[in-house]
């Protein structure tokens, strides 16, 4: 039911609807209206400013969308970025093939050769789940889209299927220009895009979609340890070990360590992301974990990994918001295979190639995530309790009504306020009706502008969570709103 | 000889450079290193600010970059958005014929179809200009790529070539939901792609750029009008209209409208263009101008079309940083026909489809315009005397040296200040050479940390172009930073 109107403010209200509506739309894309774009941009900033404040060395760069063959001959996804792939030759009903076989004869099948799986599907005379027609043999679906550049002589070239391959490949230039210091954080905050087969789940799992990866590179001879563990040593997490999928443990960084023989490098970058969600953003600390992925499941190029998920509504079950991954130094290794320059740094009197811890987040799936986990009602109406810091605007500014100066007032208050704060101004309908209309959007104040205001300059801020109403003088307005949205 | 320094900055330093570089690079790519990236950022958070600043009604949006091939078909891009090339058969230069043919010829040839352009080649017996080879019949380059999704029967897309086609399709959406006034405007900041054929003229030219472009939908019964007309209507344009190219005009933009029969609405967004290039980036006077395009430059859609021009020694001549476009109701009333949706409006009791006067801004160019034009040199140094607001760091914090507390002390102060501002810190080599470092990449202020801030909790602030050093407070530190950012 609450579903039913997150989705409903979503689309209505100018959050995310599906790109190209008006041609039917296509599957796997989203356009974020007005407020989906402040919110993802306020949430980018957030990010931002929480990871790469984790070192006076981690920086924001921006590679390339668009990338040579090369590029990705060398890390893998031209051979291995694909998904076997079957069609119904009567419904044309297209779904992975290992899905099926997976349903059907309730094995796992990943990694299985196309040849292999088309085998099986004879064997056991399995159907189209759909109508019951006979599949096509299995083909492999290449994941990533290429772009072909140039006039004649095209050169073949690849939308990135993630933003990391661009850090890897900058690395170098910007080691020297960093002055040549370890760790080095190089994060990316920009588009991927992945053929996905049929993608569902809404804006959770599309084709274009906006990650923010941060790659850590360093010595690997000090993977055990961190100079800054003692902050979190006794920090606990939530933790879904692959050793006993069925009971959640929460032990200290301390713990982890010890239980799980994991490097403190590594764990440290899990209890900073955990951190990120509940003391940063409010998570509910009960629907989060992390979930390790055991070695059939993950990367071949990951030593580690395990995803930091949220319990959301919209999957009937948990959801990955970001992925923590220990790439070694696989990616490094293969560029220097592959273009025969030297990735060695010389640091500390040491020569070798750094290795990689990566955290990678899906930017869409935490905005939804975010517009999920925060809905509520009150007396039947819609409320986005959103953090303060996510909200689109942070105020709204609402003369009482459209005569007798009082929208001048209100226009000359809006024109000072938004020189720091998102706001927005409307003077269309009754009071009541605007504030619910700000309550659905999660404008955590509406500042109302009425006959008062001419007389005695105060107006009347409205608290969206408590609907508390207070008087403030207009030129303390400034102040006590950053002091309100800064206390949360 | 500046130029070459200026290129050795902006790559050595970590502000652009190739893309794929290992690789070989790929013609018209390139990547934002850490520097570039803060640069970029910032000028698009100025950008927004002063434009959507200009009205309440103004909001950015976030469409995909992969669009249905219906899209281009309506906005007319799939039929026109060709270049006609030809190729040297024996040394494969490639070039526009219409180009080859002007450079011979003497004579103008855009819009003349291949099949004519092949008979005069033929006819004049006109070889390759580089090896006097000969060409091949004229054929037409698609500027868009293609991408197809899906698995088995592929859905025809493509990267948009400007991100304004999204602000069309969403306007219907957009209009309803921000309570159905106008005018509207629909801004989008983000990545457009185009083949061109042979991308020069490094970054100002590339294959995959930033656009921020705002679509304003208005009445067009209104053209004749704006709101805030009086605020400009003094304020003195420089103008190079395509009726006398030879000599500059400076007019008010009441004259404006008058000697050229221009519209209100449109003039005045050509004088807030001007005023953010001069008074909030101080762009010297002397090197900026209007340049309007005459029916045969413009495209068929534009009524009206003057770029804002800058003088750059890179292009030994004048450069578009901004076009304003008057599309009319061409791409609204275009996706209507194709789609079958009404994109009329219901406003102040009338029902028509609205225009649109396009501010289109090339990101990557007037990030490179910037670091041409504010290059100076002081004692045979280089220093990039950035407008405050887009320098990358704001400050830099350095202790003298590397050891009795100061590295501890100096990292305090950069902790606070990071909250509020863009800031480097570095401990390595002497300070001469670190405000160099500073100078060099446009640092306003450098922060110093020495003895004598362990007894009195003093600073010294150095200022970028006055080299300057006063002693301030560190308790006063973040207002007095925070001042002088504001004053500029």
């Amino acid at each position: 039911m609450s579903l039913d109107k997150i989705n409903s403010i979503i689309k209505r209200r100018g959050f995310i609807w599906k790109s190209c509506e008006q041609y039917g739309g296509l599957s796997g894309f989203y356009d974020y209206g007005h407020l989906g774009t402040l919110m993802k941009r306020k949430f980018e900033d957030i990010w931002r400013n929480f990871f790469l404040g984790l070192n006076p060395n981690f920086f924001e760069i921006s590679p390339s969308l668009i990338m040579k063959e090369e590029v990705f001959k060398a890390s893998g996804h031209l051979d291995h970025f694909t998904d076997p792939i079957v069609k119904c030759s009567k419904c044309d009903f297209v779904e992975r093939a290992d899905q099926i076989l997976e349903k059907q004869l309730k094995e796992k099948f990943e990694g299985m050769s196309k040849e292999e799986m088309t085998e099986l599907i004879k064997k056991h005379e399995i159907k189209c789940p759909k109508c019951g027609g006979a599949l096509t043999d299995v083909s492999e679906l290449e994941l990533m889209f290429p772009v072909d550049v140039g006039a004649y002589d095209k050169i073949r070239a690849y939308l990135r299927p993630e933003t990391a391959q661009g850090s890897y490949l900058n690395f170098s230039q910007e080691f020297n220009a960093l002055r040549k210091k370890l760790p080095l954080g190089l994060a990316v905050i920009g588009k991927a895009f992945r053929n996905e087969i049929s993608p569902r789940q809404g804006v959770y799992r599309t084709r274009e979609f906006t990650q923010a990866e941060l790659q850590i590179f360093f010595d690997p001879e000090k993977v055990e340890e961190h100079s800054n563990w003692d902050d979190i040593k006794d920090y606990k997490l939530r933790l879904l070990p692959a050793s006993s999928r069925d009971k959640l443990t929460e032990l200290s960084c301390e713990e982890t360590i010890e239980k799980f023989d994991l490097p403190k490098f590594y764990v440290y970058y899990m209890a900073q992301i955990q951190r990120f969600y509940l003391e940063v953003l409010n998570y509910p600390r009960e629907k989060i974990r992390f979930f390790e992925l055991n070695q059939e499941e993950r990367a071949f190029y990951n030593k580690l990994h395990w995803d930091f998920e949220v319990r959301l509504e919209a999957l009937e079950g948990f959801g990955e918001l970001c992925g923590i991954h220990y790439r070694t130094d696989y990616d490094l290794k293969a560029h220097e295979k592959l273009s025969g320059e030297k990735q060695e740094v010389f640091f500390e009197e040491k020569k070798f190639i750094p290795h990689v811890v990566e955290l990678a987040f899906g930017i869409d799936r935490n905005v939804y995530a975010l517009l999920e986990l925060f809905y509520t009602e009150r007396e039947d109406k819609s409320i986005l309790a959103l953090p303060l810091k996510v909200a689109p605007f942070d105020c709204a500014v609402l003369p009482l009504v459209k005569k007798e100066g009082l929208p001048e007032k209100a226009n000359e208050i809006y024109q000072e306020l938004r020189k720091q704060f998102t706001c927005f101004y409307d003077n269309t309908g009754s009071i009541g009706r605007r504030y619910a209309r700000q309550d659905e959007i999660g404008t955590p104040l509406c500042i109302t502008i009425d006959f008062d205001t001419l007389k005695d300059n105060t107006v009347t801020v409205r608290n969206r969570d408590s609907t508390e109403q207070v008087r403030v003088k207009i030129n303390e307005l400034k102040v006590k709103i950053e002091e309100f949205l800064n206390e949360a």
